[in-house]
């Protein structure tokens, strides 16, 4: 199809507005931005501390730090983080940076940990603690209790997950044969205060379930533990010390994870600084003042990309032709998470498959922009954040002697949308809370 | 778990609620009470008329005629229709009754539509003719053109099915060696004036696919049907006469199909009497008048039924989290037709296998209900509609032993909902209009 100067303008600036309105929600993700935010609605606590100690973990918590320094200036006593081996910085002053492996722990990570903790050594109630919280700080604090190795610990882990077992049974797993998870880090740091400011990779944003939860009450017990155990009759596939520490456990002999409402959860405060919900809300205003009508239908979203991709069609096409749940030109925003099974031989991403379902689902419609990035920037194992496609796509790529459905087969998005010129390119932002989806309907 | 007597109460009201808003969907699809509705609204042509004659192909059309009769009384000149074989009725006073065979084709059909024919022989342009169609029409009203016998036509039908061309291309080949099919009943009817009421049985009502649209304009031509026998190489697959007459068409030496603005189209009128998304609006009526916030989501639903399920799971937990796009108490409302893909050799239907996806996957979500029905009565090939669930069934059926990941695996949904007495049963409806789906989170 030939397209005029005119549609070729509206087309423009249509996927214009869509790119401007995730760059909102990338904004709204910023971790630095989201710490300074969230110590300025902190006052209060950081006025009445005698010492303020920053200790962080996970792969934005250099960039978290950065805000901390930034806003606490010389206010800060001391601190320690520990981030991915090999990411340099050179902004921070006073805040140490130790490093770790990721996503498989090594022996560096425990030695970090053990550096970590030392710098909350000596601590009295009229100190504050601020913990930075993101994803991956599960592995890189690593700290397993005294009568389990780290070999035992990642043998473990292997194990569950061959196991059949969820993830919440993982963890629970997890939890009660480590010195920090599950709200243990707290040992280490009482009696001083503790705020943890947390950006949540985990949809839903479970405290327990956000880097192991180390500050949050753990609602699981080494009965629990015992019940996944049998379950999934590991208990001649674990190691013995495993089994035999979460027995003793059972029978009383090892102190329990803290459960809610124990006392060392006063004055812990365990707040999410960031979120994808947080980012969807920013998104929408965004939309909003652009003209939009707008709806934030999830920001749970779940589910096979190519699947959610054709149900999101039957809401493009109802607004297309009902103006129905919400008037055009309309914006439907929405986050979370969905999740390829890959057949294919291809390279792609969730959201570059999300797209080009939604290509091929929604060929009848006039007049829509569908975009879907990875709020890290990285979606699947390729450079690009995601995809943009509009309602010519479909027919441009065909043109081209693109054969679109045979992309899709091949789990192959990336070179469909390479091919397209219509990958979305950020870099590794530096955050991550989850992927950020917006149709506009016009 | 063990439920009070309150929870339990407010348990069967909540799911009471369900059920009388799905109630209101069925009674908004009702073939009768649609067509009596819609003649009120046509009182300028139905006065003008000389003679009226009803004519009707369809699973609903003895009830649509049915409707005829009670509001046009003795008004009706003559009339016939062809209805599925085995189905009696004894309330037709004027008009005949004809049967064909469903979904495959047979002589009797061709016979039936020759009778059906007959009776707008010697119309004028003061005569009206109403055709009253719906779902299943297209294989009750066969009519081959004279150069193709039924059996090629059937065997044409069976070669396009197994070739990988969509619907809309096999259509695009059926509507060109029919005499009634796309718009070419308007033939047998001319010069009468011709008001078509439709009951809708395709997602997104496009009439010229709804069994065939007899009576509506044909997008597609004859060039169109040769290439797609070229696109999947049927040359040498279909039978000759068939491919002969496609080249003929080609070449001119057949009339095309009508086409959208020809004249043939002056004085005729496609009436959707009833489709899904009047059902949607009633039961959203319905939703609020019980005092519930109400979304329609879509009346386009597609996808894999299980992954829909997951991706409805997503937005019922936004709703219960965050009150968002809806506040609570909320009804999500939304229709179509998923698919499912079977792998097990177990009992089940779209619905059934929907809800018992979310069942699953909204195990943490507190206070909803979700129910989903085949407006048709027939969900699969079982003999419920559909099947309702809260977020007590998964506890429920899990204490009962029954294990619904294995029941889904296997698409054995029915046997599942079966045992937990959810499976929701209306008999055959006499209509269709694709699925119903509500949730209500309170």
């Amino acid at each position: 199809m030939k397209i005029t100067n005119k549609e070729e303008l509206s087309r423009t600036s249509r996927r214009k507005d869509a790119l401007e309105i995730l760059e909102e929600g990338l904004k709204a993700a910023n971790p630095k931005s989201s710490v300074k935010e969230a110590l300025r609605n902190l006052k209060d606590e950081l006025n009445k501390a005698r010492r303020i100690v920053v200790i962080g973990f996970g792969k934005a918590s250099i960039k978290m730090a950065e805000g901390c320094e930034e806003e606490l200036r010389d206010k800060i006593y001391d601190g320690a983080i520990i981030a991915p081996k090999g990411i340099e910085d050179k902004k921070l002053k006073i805040i140490k940076v130790f490093e770790g492996t990721h996503p498989i722990p090594s022996e560096v990570n425990v030695e970090s940990a053990k550096k970590l903790i030392s710098v909350c050594s000596n601590l009295t109630s009229e100190d504050l603690v601020i913990c930075l919280i993101s994803g991956g700080g599960s592995s890189l604090l690593t700290f397993p209790a005294n009568d389990i190795s780290l070999e035992e610990k990642k043998l473990t882990t292997d194990v569950l997950l061959k196991s059949g077992a969820d993830i919440r049974e993982i963890n629970t797993i997890r939890k009660h044969i480590s010195k920090v998870k599950g709200g243990q880090l707290l040992n280490f740091l009482k009696p001083a205060k503790v705020v943890s400011l947390i950006l949540s990779d985990v949809v839903g944003d479970p405290i327990e379930y956000i880097a192991s939860g180390p500050t949050s009450p753990d609602s699981s017990t080494f009965k629990d533990a015992l019940s996944i155990i049998k379950k999934y009759n590991l208990v001649n596939k674990l190691p013995k010390s495993v089994v035999e520490r979460i027995e003793k456990g059972v029978r009383g002999e090892i102190l329990e994870t803290p459960k809610p409402g124990d006392e060392i959860f006063n004055d812990v405060k365990n707040i999410i600084v960031s979120n994808n919900m947080k980012s969807l809300v920013a998104m929408e205003k965004k939309a909003s003042s652009l003209g939009y009508s707008t709806i934030i239908l999830t920001s749970y979203a779940q589910g096979e990309s190519r699947e959610v991709g054709k149900f999101l069609c039957a809401v493009i096409k109802q607004i297309s032709s009902y103006d129905i749940p919400i008037k055009k030109p309309a914006c439907v925003i929405l986050g979370g998470e969905t999740t390829v099974t890959v057949k294919g031989n291809g390279k792609g991403g969730r959201n570059q498959e999300l797209v080009l379902s939604v290509v091929l689902n929604c060929k009848d419609v006039k007049n829509f922009v569908f975009a879907s990035i990875g709020s890290d920037g990285i979606d699947g194992y390729t450079d690009a954040a995601g995809a943009i496609a509009d309602n010519f796509s479909l027919e441009d790529a065909v043109n081209s002697g693109l054969k679109p459905e045979e992309f899709l087969e091949n789990n192959d998005s990336y070179n469909f949308f390479k091919q397209t010129r219509d990958l979305i390119f950020t870099g590794p932002t530096g955050t991550n809370v989850n992927d950020f989806t917006v149709a506009l309907i016009f």
